[in-house]
């Protein structure tokens, strides 16, 4: 992500970019001597940020700046012929935005296959699942990683939708109307096509827009900033609930040798890389809001006001979800659950998470549904307050026996708990969909699968 | 999209799903007599929100209110068996959602298709272009409208990729398991699928997701969301530029029967539709950051601090888009072009629009670009200055056909302006390219071409 | 906060606002008959908002409709002299937003009220205080309140400030120059600065705006936003811990008679509340966005594309911010702690947290900082993970006793930990700090420390 | 603002802190000998990032890096005793932001300054006022300028509050009990309290927090980012009029030797600052969403999802306001009105930008406001449709004059016209009082009457 992002390698971009239109003009009829072509080929590697920079001081406009270095390393005048700056600068810096999509399409089919080994390593794993926080029915921990599999799923999907449709915007010239390449070719558009063609082809964009302005439209950059946002907080949306979890002590996001957890208290296992993860999404979140706040601000054919917000905004969000990524693929492979307090959380739970059961069999045995949940609640308000406060008597199943709305004895109430296996439900079996899914994506990204990131700070 | 997101419109598609699950549970076995459903069915239409209300501050709990509603319109007690409130609300809500995307497809191909109505009637006229709002090289309004209608074609593509993917969550239970529609099956998971999958017929459905919790991800309003700010804000980049040509006197978005600019000044034609049209996407903005903020913050299985987020933030964006949309056809059919101020600015801005082609002309006859480039600007600097300030020879033709860095006579130069029909370059060509790709949404989408908003107030 | 962004309330002082300067008109010199005057007055109340609303489709103009409204009232045509739209809409509507804000304030106050009252009654509860969501170290519950209690206090502060100046635009004028006021009174500007002192003194302004254009700057609104967002994100600090406490069993925020938990789950006592508050917070930081986008894109001397944005954003970030209080207030009147919930997390993390307090005596008896640190480290990790897997000893008081690096003994070490008391340092001396700040708001505020929010839904 | 934020700055504050703590502690008893405080006032400047960066990853925690490599360099181990990293980076980071927001002060002070004489030059130059980008009413071209400057002055008092109260966390440990200062010093609260006393001192601070947890409340953040923002969209306002103006050829931003508007259209006079001025404002709003999105999320007593968002936010947010008010502050001394336009537009548009004052004469003389209102209307509008088609008579004098329901003859009518000095209204007296205003800021911030912000980029 770095590369693409580099002075150094857009600089190289736009040296091929140059070339690559001189060639193609030359082809079609523009005096170009072919030795100039070569003259430019031989500087292109000579790539000096100080001197362009020195330049741009004097010249105040950085492409002029570019143009200038370009030239005189050459010794030549043939470079941006018909040109326009944003017919330079649009194309390259959506170069720069389709293959970060392509980094990202790949990070992200690797965290789905990291989440989906450990959804099926704990598939049967019994935990407490919770709503509104707090214990609700049973599922399993790999049910609830393959949930959040699910979320980010669907902004893989979205991403694979947008990567099959991103435009470019092409040779337009000043206004977009391609009047500078027109005089250029003698005045024949077919030529043009040609020539933008032949770019495009150089860039490796298979769409391109047909009617545009100076720019490409920026709701396109709203397009993608917002998608990384959507893989970002799918990541996010499952390390929070890791930090929930940790705080349980169910888990930890694992520990790398020479940690601490604080200067101060050495023993605690902070979920500090799911904390990361939450903080990357909220980033990204402010950089939606950015490129919304140009969407919607074109003036006429465009103008820059867009410049200094695309320039923060594009490369620090696709830096943030790599982060992210990287970040959300370490904890899937170091985190680890604690068996013991699992078991801990579930035994305190039941028989209060069984209740929907209690209920569904009382129903099917001939309750009515709303009389059957009044007596139900009752019993468990009461019994959960007994536990809570440490009076009075706590036993949920004695209570529920002894009620005749309910219409299910002691034993009849016993049989159920002891199925509690069956209290899990579809989860894994929907892990098992889940699975099938997201594991031929192992094959479409080669090296996905076993992807390291880098080691974290 | 009134009627989609009414309480009563709710109400009534809540029932209807009720029913919907009934009869498939009573087909698979659940013991619900066939007069109970016939007994809700009788009920279905009495439909008294005030009724609802009252149980509401009772119940304190809204679908647990309409549950007790509906029952005892009915005496029965078999609806929402085996269901949590959000297997009802979940599936009722993403309908919403999904109906208002497909109004909200039709009306957009609307706008593109009253955008290429305008776009066709102004394919040649030439107007100034400019960006940086300055003057730059001529185009034509039919070409400035097609540039805005390619913005909105991308956001009508994403609209597109969204309605074919956008999965609904289906019958899943209180953490998403499955777990009282199993029991209440006998354990058998199979019938559990029968089930979903007729109910999600019922809906209307394609495509459900696997693997959930208590709700659907809320990256997915996020979709939606920002979705609906690609197309309003497409709009808006249009209406900005209107409100500019406005101001400059070249256009009126239309003056309706009895309006009046200003109470005070009665001249003014005030581009206020358009100005309407810029709020809505501001506001829209304002929805995208309410779901950002639901976006990577669900809590283990999902809890309801999105749900006061999602009641604002999803009806009154749908609502927006569609105050937005119907102003911005509204404007497209009246909005009137000024012909004598647009001749009189190119006029104004002439010779000075044709300094590139000069430029190119200079080049195609020898002259190196760097140094041609470096001699027009001096003189268009000075012409320029002495037109604003009054003093000296305004002249530019004059002071180039006189340097011979750029190796062209007065007569030349000459030439080259009358020809000026051609300075627009391939505007016209890229108007019939943008036609040809609106012009079949007619078929696709019935009345569209011809959709007449409602009066604005 | 509904009567004050009512359509009624509006309309009334709209034309209070009328009166007030026709009187001042006449007063200074403007030949309005008092009769005429009083024939204004005595339409002022019958407010017909269907007769404004048909109004308005024909003049299709808001303001005009209810001058026309209110003069065919009166059959009189003597209102709007000299004034535009803005001169009427731009006071009027800041007249709504001051006054709310007051009430904000006001609310605001008896929020602070009831977290000093319950943090008072918790001064001295010793709770698991946690960062990284993690047991660290002890802190009392009252402590903790008085933490939120603490952020609510800042925004508070900003929200003195910003009622002790915030000003309002005046009779300005179309374009703010004064211009129709100086012709109607003879071009005496003495006469127009004291007809603007009038209306102010009228509108209970203290503060204006010498320098304004059609409107009054929009940051102003974005400064009125984020105070609000402030005061409902820090509720909703405090409500996301309750929240977490909630799911940790150690509290319930309450439970109305009647409510269920869940039509599912009878028994779950739900953060229903709480989640709203946090709910709230997100909302308005999506009006924060709206006013954002408003802010920085002011045209010469005002347009109305913030119209739309101002009538959403405004009242409904008034609305949300009165529902998040309403409901922060009742869960801080109607919560209650578990203590047999919260005793059994305090044991079960002993002597975890005290291990700073290990170190720190350790230190004072002569230890290296970091060595103690690192011996303690060691100790704590294994016996935190013999608790987590079950296998292994997990006594840490034994552990750490063994070490010479930490210099002190079984004796000493028990002694620390029977000194639990202490362990929550300084925390009931922070609550009365707390105390002695808010207490006094009682007093500014009458009704506040008592205020009653009506009941929830 | 670069030294603030840099690195090496960071670490020098860090270990002054240090040293600070150490010399109280010492002072008020802990065991701390002289010389190893000298030691590390020794080590104190060599400052080796890239030692640090070492350390850092073999620790993976920042602070403890720091600790580590201060205390090797000064071969004690006496820093940070009690303290938890909080302590140490909280303190520093409200340093850096307390430092900025005092930098803001003084550079949005040298920007009304500048504001002021440009005001202050234009005072009296009469320009066409428009309200939706209309022409509406005269004003001066100061004034619009005073009326930016009014924007500006509400952001500055906004800055003016917050730095008032902007209160500090102090030493409050891990949970913010004080837990380890207290053990540390014996029990004392007494000299804890001392201890936080002076190096609070030490870092200017007048205000502290009473009652924390492991952090400040992250709304204060949001509560900077936010006036910040109030800076930039003023600033923005302003800009955005000035590319209106640009583009109506009334002014140019300025020119700095060498540039050039664009490398293919040489002449065109970009307002490129001022779009970058509009666009670092938009790149604060996202930093506004970053840190709405750190507001109300706190859990606990604090963990650091906020972390890696504050590390973004905060800094570039002054960055980005920097930029903003450099760019700004360079506008408004290089810009240049030209007269010549200027006169022309207004020409232009007289004598429909005399109709509100035609309108007042008629009221004086007896028209009832309504009627001659409609009857201006009717000539206005017919006399802007022949302007605009080039057909028909376009003299409005002409027009009102043969209206009887006006009541106003031809001479009557060119009165009024003649006297268009006074069509300005009272703007040139709103200037003074801006200039009376903002000139004792000159006195208040030495230097910042003639600060020469950096040449741009």
């Amino acid at each position: 992500m770095k590369d693409i992002w580099s002075q150094e390698g857009r600089v190289a971009l736009e040296r091929d970019f140059w070339i690559a239109v001189m060639k193609g003009q030359r082809d079609l009829g523009v005096p170009i001597p072919a030795d100039a072509i070569k003259d430019y080929e031989k500087a292109r590697g000579q790539i000096d940020l100080a001197s362009i920079a020195k330049r741009e001081r004097v010249t105040l406009h950085d492409v002029k700046a570019r143009i200038e270095e370009f030239s005189d390393l050459a010794k030549r005048q043939f470079i941006h012929l018909g040109l326009t700056s944003r017919d330079l600068t649009e194309n390259v810096e959506q170069l720069q935005v389709f293959r970060s999509l392509k980094l990202v399409q790949v990070k992200s089919a690797a965290a789905l296959l990291a989440l989906a080994q450990q959804a099926e390593a704990y598939r049967d794993l019994m935990i407490t699942g919770r709503t509104h926080n707090v214990p609700a029915q049973p599922t399993t921990f790999g049910k609830r990683l393959a949930m959040f599999g699910q979320e980010l799923l669907v902004a893989f999907a979205r991403l694979e939708d947008l990567l099959e449709r991103y435009p470019v915007r092409g040779l337009k010239g000043a206004v977009g109307t391609q009047l500078d390449q027109l005089t250029l070719l003698g005045g024949d558009s077919n030529k043009v096509d040609q020539l933008e063609a032949r770019v495009l082809k150089h860039l490796g964009f298979h769409a391109s827009l047909s009617a545009v302005g100076q720019i490409y439209p920026r709701t396109l950059d709203f397009d993608v900033v917002t998608a990384l946002h959507q893989v970002a907080a799918s990541a996010a949306s499952c390390a929070t609930t890791l930090r929930l979890m940790a705080g349980a002590g169910l888990l930890t996001e694992g520990f790398q040798a020479g940690q601490v957890g604080s200067s101060a208290m050495p023993h605690k296992v902070n979920a500090r890389n799911c904390e990361r993860i939450c903080a990357f999404s909220t980033v990204i979140a402010g950089y939606v809001t950015m490129t919304s706040g140009l969407s919607g601000h074109q003036w006429n054919e465009g103008d820059v006001s867009c410049s200094v917000v695309r320039r923060v905004a594009l490369p620090d969000a696709f830096f943030a979800l790599d982060g992210s990524l990287e970040t959300f693929i370490t904890v899937l492979r170091q985190m680890e659950v604690f068996p013991a307090t699992v078991v801990a959380e579930n035994e305190r739970h039941l028989p209060f998470l069984a209740t929907t059961t209690i209920l569904m069999e009382a129903v099917k045995r001939g309750a009515g549904r709303e009389t059957a949940h009044e007596a139900i609640k009752e019993h468990a308000l009461a019994a959960a307050k007994a536990l809570r406060s440490g009076n009075g008597d706590a036993d949920l199943l004695g209570r529920l026996a002894g009620d005749r709305r309910i219409g299910l004895g002691k034993r009849a109430l016993q049989l159920i708990l002891n199925e509690n296996a069956r209290f899990v439900g579809a989860a894994p079996h929907q892990v098992d969909a889940f699975l099938a899914e997201v594991k031929p994506l192992a094959r479409r990204f080669r090296g996905a699968a076993d992807y390291q990131p880098a080691p974290l700070l």
